[in-house]
């Protein structure tokens, strides 16, 4: 299974060498190929840095890792190697000082994005767990396993993102349609919330127990 | 510490059971005067039941525990009652098939609920657990214990809210301002889905790990 990540930062970067840590062949991509050589060799292995197009063109799935404005920009150039492909939308429309979203109630981050590239099988997935965590490897916090909620209308390619996130440790949580984004993000600015503002710093998580 | 509820249904009996026997003095009442006196029976010890009003005149804390349609009359007419008082707001303003909340992002219940009684100490709180787990008197599922969050603008409030809940052995977690309710309340939806849609029951929850 191969891994395209767009973007090589905080997100994509460790997504993606846990990913590939985890068994899967990843490319990474960003706008600054070094950043995407760097995160290729991170993760060692099979792991390799290539051109967005060429990564989104050889992925089983592709995770969307730039900021939400970079979004439309980098979707439009690539909507034409989407269609029928798992696009994962980690991102969370904050504004500038995080302290709240710039969309919601009606609408989410990921939504809009499902409208840019819509024949691409969008799922919000990672966007409430910090890059920290990610770039941690460590699925746990205080021995409690950090829930990973991912939303989407399609059966398949929700499966393979429940399977990714299983594989790296978390607990993978179907939180239902894409439209379930507009409760995932808000999660995400209340987890930013207490981490920040509130002083729990960035290795924490929610548990989702039943 | 005296708590009255406003309400004795699903929400209001079982938080003001579960804090009479947390050691509070416990006033119920409801619109249905019935209600209040069967919720008082259940708790037994010191608790009883009141009119509304009597009820609010007297409790330390208030827990408005109505449907959120319902809110706007009854703080309407103990407006004069309220003022410096600490009123738990645990409403989510649900869609009549609990799909959705009918306000958010730019606002939400807890704050519309502090426009009605500008004068009372708002605490958004007790909204993303289930009223079955409340009746359950058991803070915990699978070994992990739920996390309470609460929101509001008043110090001292706040931390007399943090102790009801902390009394009742949940993990109480400061959420910040009021204005925090913005993402409590998709939470509550988001445990909705979880528990109704996508078949989780009502015996679970979110923790916070830190």
């Amino acid at each position: 299974m191969t891994l395209a990540t767009i973007g090589a930062g905080n997100i994509g970067k460790s997504i993606g060498v846990w990913a590939a840590k985890s068994g899967y062949d990843v490319i990474f991509s960003a706008n600054n190929e070094q950043h995407a050589q760097d995160a290729a060799r991170a993760a060692g292995g099979t792991a390799k840095a290539a051109t967005v197009r060429n990564a989104v063109a050889a992925a089983d799935i592709v995770l969307l890792a730039v900021p939400y404005g970079a979004a439309k920009d980098v979707l439009t150039d690539i909507n034409d190697l989407l269609k029928g492909k798992v696009l994962i939308d980690a991102s969370n429309a904050l504004t500038a000082d995080y302290s709240g979203l710039t969309l919601g109630f009606t609408t989410s981050a990921a939504e809009e994005i499902a409208k840019i590239v819509p024949e691409a099988h969008v799922v919000k997935a990672f966007n409430t767990v910090f890059a920290q965590v990610y770039a941690s490897q460590n699925p746990k916090v205080n021995g409690n396993t950090i829930a990973v909620f991912y939303a989407g209308d399609d059966k398949e390619s929700k499966a393979k993102v429940a399977e990714l996130i299983a594989k790296m440790g978390f607990d993978a949580v179907d939180a239902g349609a894409l439209a379930s984004a507009r409760t995932l993000e808000p999660m995400a600015l209340l987890n930013i919330a207490l981490g920040y503002g509130l002083g729990h710093g960035t290795s924490i998580g929610f548990s989702f127990n039943r």
